[in-house]
């Protein structure tokens, strides 16, 4: 518990109604989509950067944790509380301050829900590409921390690419700018990027500028069938190697399939893995893409082809994509999810591979996800109160990351290290990589007050976790 | 000069043939595209990171300034040995290691040209779009360090869009790898895009992961005069306005066109502005935008629409337009080369803020550039021996960043801040990010062995440039 000092010294930065210790709304705030959960000492609903900064100056003088927060979607446990320590939701900071449509740009606050900031610019023929799947939920600010992806990344790249700028509150209570508004910058070193995929540890982000791009004239959806992943897979592979850049390529398995809401078992005999895909641009671009992708992905030995022909029926299609990962528990009671990346020539051998290690630990891996570039969610599902279960998925978990690595992959594309990945941190980066990013860190955060235990829990930086001070 | 020990220990790692130090050789390395020179004490030739890696160390412990280097084409002295010091060129690692036609990348050594490795990756017929003017002889390790942009940035974006992972020597002399070699990856920090246009301060890039798209179908491009800047600046910001992406948007004004090679008086009578055009894209797409280009252009007054017709045109056009900068000599023996950055609907008014300054000052301010992201290269024309015109000349800067500035830009786009311009960098960077960017300095070059007096040189960090040893 927050000592009634503590309490009252931000409750004077926040104002009564803005800070909370009441059980109730810590349970709220003590959980993501990792299934875990860490009870906060309190949680805070900031309005300004003035105040986020004044909130971070308590912390270092009062030495606890600060864990940022925008909606709790993280699938690494980014948003949670692991030591205890004061959650700081960006709830209230939910403005779009503007969104200039001559120079396509836009700038938002970090409470901003994606999916809501999307339907704002598309309303004025404006796009804002990154759509990780929580969208409907996950905040602008959340996404950032995060470097979040989503099935469009394969043609228009992730967060990262869509900031111009940012107004950062340092870990020591500085606001700074980085970045520009304009769309060329390069004066002094990119903190804009450097913050982005942090994940919270670095600084709290209270206002960034984004790039637009126009929309698309016309999108076509397509749902394509296969006999088996391999064949599915060896797609994706013929869609790049020929030179067409869908704006969206997803792989289901057999395993998701089963799962979808909605499932059709007459419509999806027979089917053992399914793509979707999405090409964009002028409509004659659509159009032709469109027909390339049909033609390849006959060759490819796909069973069936549909393009969606209405807004209702992509919307469907993506609903059930969507409905995958929560619907995944109907298979087990728990679950491990990690978003592995490998080239995409590669994606076959890892679908095998991925198929082989379940089978091997007697474990059910269903996987989605972006295939068009390399990214895949594999889901463990298990039952955590059955030991060998839960010992097998552990094991799994490392196999399958070992069998990435070994084919020139990278453990996260999307969800970031947080503390579910920590531990196998040093799998994929070396010791002095390792050490050069504690010292980034230390330099950044030299109380370790900021987002504690997150990517490099597993590690030497263990130590320099503080004691939550209550 | 070098200490005989310090050249014995330097050529034990690169061979008595890949050092040098006689007056003829550093010559030949003492300038670069602001016409000043700076003789390095000795210029170095490694092949591969560990003889970067052992040769850093060997400057950490003899406490010598290392200056790493392209092609010397860079427009802010970021490769210019300011302080002395040893310069160390990449021109050896040149080899292209990999293109990986399945999955739309390519691993090269820092060395490589960029224009020839464009030319390697289009006959396959894949695409790497950053093309600096400079590009026929500057380098892909010369552009990372600059975060080098060009005409293609309004559509595709720069340097720092492509780079998917690095091979990199820390100052202290470590090798390490960031990033990737897939399409995402967000484990750890973005050391990548730390390193991308930190000006060779804070490694050595030794090898680089590219991301390639796939070429375009077809480019058009167009040639449209204007009766003057105002005009033509309105073109842009209606261009981008009615939601057209073309992949080049060059402007040209009176005083540039002047100047131009092959200028045909007859051709461009009464024209007092260009832009070059370009889109491109499947070809109906590239059809339909051009189509759209010409119907904005003649609504905002454009007097002249040239299609060109073939590669030929093509060519003799960006041979002109590349031939601006070194012609505009044919005016004044001086030139001050400045590459602001305005949000692209204020780019009307730097242009005529940019008249007014040089009619105050009595100075030829040419520009050019790359008006479809905001970014003019602005020429001040003068004579260094006349010290009105000199003091003019200084003043003039100061005065159009000002203005930059005060429309929301920033005063580097894509050149850097090197020496030229560190000591205006606190108009853009307040004081707390500067020092943060020098924390982050001192960080990973305690000793300030790489490329001192860069980015940092017109504040504080000055003291800490080390005395060079000999």
């Amino acid at each position: 518990m927050l000592p009634e000092r503590v309490y009252a010294a931000l409750e004077d930065v926040v104002g009564k109604e803005n800070i909370t210790a009441s059980k109730e709304d810590l349970l709220c705030y003590s959980y993501d989509a990792t299934n875990t959960t860490f009870m906060p000492d309190a949680v805070l609903f900031p309005a300004t950067a003035v105040e986020v900064s004044r909130v971070v100056e308590i912390a270092n003088t009062e030495k606890f944790g600060l864990i940022p927060r925008g909606a709790g979607t993280g699938f690494t446990g980014g948003s949670l509380a692991v030591f205890g320590g004061v959650v700081l939701s960006t709830e209230r900071m939910k403005s779009v301050i503007e969104i200039d449509e001559e120079n396509l740009t836009a700038v938002v606050e970090p409470g901003v829900i994606t999916w809501e900031f999307q339907q704002d610019v598309e309303a004025v023929g404006l796009f804002y590409p990154p759509d990780p799947t929580s969208k409907k939920t996950s905040t602008i600010g959340g996404n950032i921390a995060e470097c979040a992806g989503g099935p469009r990344a394969v043609k228009y790249g992730v967060t990262r690419d869509y900031i111009l700028g940012l107004e950062v509150v340092l870990p020591t209570g500085e606001i700074i700018s980085t970045g520009t508004s304009t769309m060329k910058g390069v004066v002094g070193y990119d903190l804009t990027r450097l913050m982005a995929g942090s994940e919270g540890t670095l600084g709290i982000i209270t206002k960034a500028t984004l790039r637009l791009i126009p929309k698309p004239e016309k999108v076509i959806t397509m749902l394509v069938s296969f006999l088996d992943v391999a064949a599915a897979a060896a797609a994706v592979s013929d869609i790049i190697a020929a030179r067409i850049m869908p704006s969206t390529l997803e792989l289901i398995d057999a395993f998701s399939i089963k799962c979808i809401e909605e499932y059709d078992p007459e419509r999806l005999k027979n089917v053992g893995a399914l793509l979707i895909i999405e090409v964009d641009g002028i409509s004659e671009a659509a159009d032709k893409a469109a027909e390339r992708v049909e033609e390849v992905c006959g060759s490819a030995g796909a069973t069936g082809f549909e393009t969606a022909t209405d807004k209702h029926d992509v919307k469907n299609l993506w609903k059930a994509r969507r409905s995958i990962s929560p619907a995944l528990f109907k298979l087990k009671p728990n679950k491990i999810n990690e978003d592995v990346v490998v080239p995409r020539s590669r994606i076959m051998e890892l679908m095998t591979g991925l198929e082989r290690i379940g089978t091997e630990r007697r474990l059910i891996i269903a996987c989605f996800g972006h295939a068009g570039d390399g990214n895949i969610h594999m889901n463990i599902m298990y039952d955590r109160n059955n030991i060998d279960e839960a010992t097998n998925a552990d094991m799994a978990v490392k196999e399958a990351f070992e069998l990435t690595l070994s084919l020139g992959g990278t453990i996260s594309g999307e969800h970031g290290v947080g503390t579910t990945k920590a531990k196998y941190l040093d799998m994929e980066l070396g010791p002095v990589e390792v050490a050069l990013m504690q010292r980034l860190k230390s330099m950044f955060d030299p109380n370790n007050i900021l987002n504690p235990g997150k990517i490099f829990s597993g590690s030497a930086s263990d130590k320099k976790v503080p004691a939550p001070a209550f």
